[in-house]
């Protein structure tokens, strides 16, 4: 099968590539480890790569957008229109994530993988799944081909885009009501209760919060998902854009290229594929701390440690981009700091 | 006098132009508030700045070195020499706070404000006020001439670099034995015991901590500096350095720019500044946290919050010049983001 081939492409974590980084950082011209997660992610990058210094020139956030059946059930402040709408944004260059991109010198790439709107634009990744999910209230939001298919799409995009000759990726996604489906998926794959997974989303109130609280456990108790059967939970729960992430971070590990993670819908797919296959995770960078309640547990379930504590909670990738200029930061360190030797500094 | 000449300087925040860019913010096309400390900081930007799209194009790091009479009494892992070592290697740019403001376009100023030997370069700024300090734990670290003429000379240096066009400055230090002064003053300030104060600098183990500890609360018990007069607890626990950053702090808020705070010896000089005039308080902006302990105290006592968690410990600035990329991509997001209207998205 086509999943299996993609996971069984991704290549052991190059420990020896990795080791080699950090004896070089040992001679440079500062402390050993006073760079922290600096240094740390010029290692791994190292060891995602296999090669010392890797060029990461290219960088390409994916953005996959999809609707949610759930939205019927009034779990967001911002209408369903604004999925399609925002979509358009990204292609137009007026989103955040654009201008953060076109600053950290990164292309956007936006796949319309399961909007409930015809979209057409000449800058349009059109790989349409499904119109948006099913109410996840009421039943599984994708079946089973769907959310394969799903996942599948996010995988070849990354081939594409490898292809021309990205090698570091963010994700990021759109889709009004995503913010439940994650809540739900959180829930059940971490086991924490829906009161510590559902947030407050693009801002709804508390008795709004209070219905997102009973949506996402009934979306739990009439779909009953096996919670040791990441595909399963996904099918049930959905976000077909999720499931695209889910395949995009699959992809990025294939390729032996890092994945930034963004928030807390971005860091769902990141728990997923953790689930899925644990050989992902080594590509996994995590980025960004959201405002969003939930994710921090999130991000230590997949033993992820965030490096920017903004309060943002936008999503689009908006804080996976930020990161970018760390990455950048990372391998010039690495490449153009002195040595204690060739500077004539002391050791200590 | 001078110093009081230059914080007479200080204008008040400008709230209404803060406000103005705050309105702005909430018509761009996201979720008002979505982008945290990145709306934050525009806003922040306009309030210190006084106009609504400020340029903030070119960016200083400065970097005040200074020695440590202290040293003698074994607190650090690495040997005094090393100081005038590293004032060469960031004049050669070869250190990691060149690297990193290469990468954030950036340029730094090394200031040679106190470093206990002779130095000479093309793009040193020598402004020796003396030849290291004092050993604080056997009396006074400076004279209070020396300490006023090391606050006036960081106003100096920001003046000369606001006439090139700089518009945002960074600090950043060098000084071995600088986290012991910085401790002291941080214990006396805030009423920390040094056991919370004191960390682990460059990288001490357990036994010389412990020894650090004991300097720390014998310099406090000898000195019996004034924990109301700021002046006196910096002139009797030193670090001229520190003074010089002092200085550059109130040079930046009486030229209504912006300050970047780097680590943990930047911010005990930020919490000086403060308590010499509050006016200097919201032209600075919090970069990281810093692995050192103490430092989150430290930030909470200023009123600061930091945006960067990545356990750096390294000082230089190398953490305050990551935070520019973040000062350009908030005043990038206010001007270059499409709003609800021009975009065509609707509202909740």
């Amino acid at each position: 099968m086509l999943l299996a081939n993609a996971i069984g492409r991704i290549q052991a974590f190059n420990e020896q590539e990795a080791e080699a980084a950090r004896r070089h950082s040992d001679q440079l011209t500062k402390p050993p480890g006073s760079l922290g997660k600096l240094e740390d992610v010029a290692c791994q990058l190292a060891g995602i790569s296999g090669e010392r210094w890797p060029d990461m020139e290219r960088k390409a956030v994916i953005i996959m957008a999809g609707d949610h059946g759930v939205c019927e059930e009034g779990v967001s402040a911002f209408p369903q229109a604004v999925t399609p709408q925002m979509v358009l944004n990204f292609l137009n260059g007026g989103a955040a994530v654009n201008v953060l991109a076109r600053q950290a010198g990164a292309d956007v790439y936006c796949v319309d993988i399961g909007v409930n709107a015809e979209l057409a634009h000449p800058n349009l990744l059109s790989r349409k799944v499904m119109y948006g999910t099913a109410n996840m209230a009421k039943g599984a939001a994708m079946t089973k081909e769907q959310s394969i298919r799903a996942i599948l799409t996010g995988i070849e995009v990354v081939d594409e885009l490898y292809e021309k000759g990205y090698r570091a990726f963010a994700i990021g996604e759109m889709g009004i009501g995503n913010t439940t489906a994650s809540a739900a998926i959180t829930a059940v794959l971490t086991g924490l209760p829906p009161e510590e997974t559902v947030g407050r989303g693009t801002g709804i109130n508390d008795e709004a919060w209070k219905n997102k609280v009973e949506v996402v456990k009934r979306a739990i108790a009439v779909n009953a998902p096996d919670a040791l059967d990441p595909f399963d939970v996904l099918m049930k729960l959905g976000g077909v854009e999720i499931a695209g992430l889910v395949g995009v971070i699959i992809g990025a590990a294939a390729n032996s290229c890092p994945v930034v993670i963004d928030g807390y819908i971005s860091s769902v797919a990141a728990l997923v594929a953790s689930r899925i296959s644990d050989k992902t995770k080594p590509s996994m960078i995590a980025s960004h701390l959201s405002y969003e309640q939930g994710h921090a547990k999130l991000l230590k379930a997949i033993g992820l440690s965030p490096m920017i504590h903004m309060d943002m909670r936008l999503g689009e990738g908006t804080g996976a981009v930020l990161c970018f200029h760390f990455i950048d930061a990372a391998l010039k360190l690495m490449q153009e700091m002195a040595t204690f030797e060739s500077a004539g500094v002391s050791k200590a």
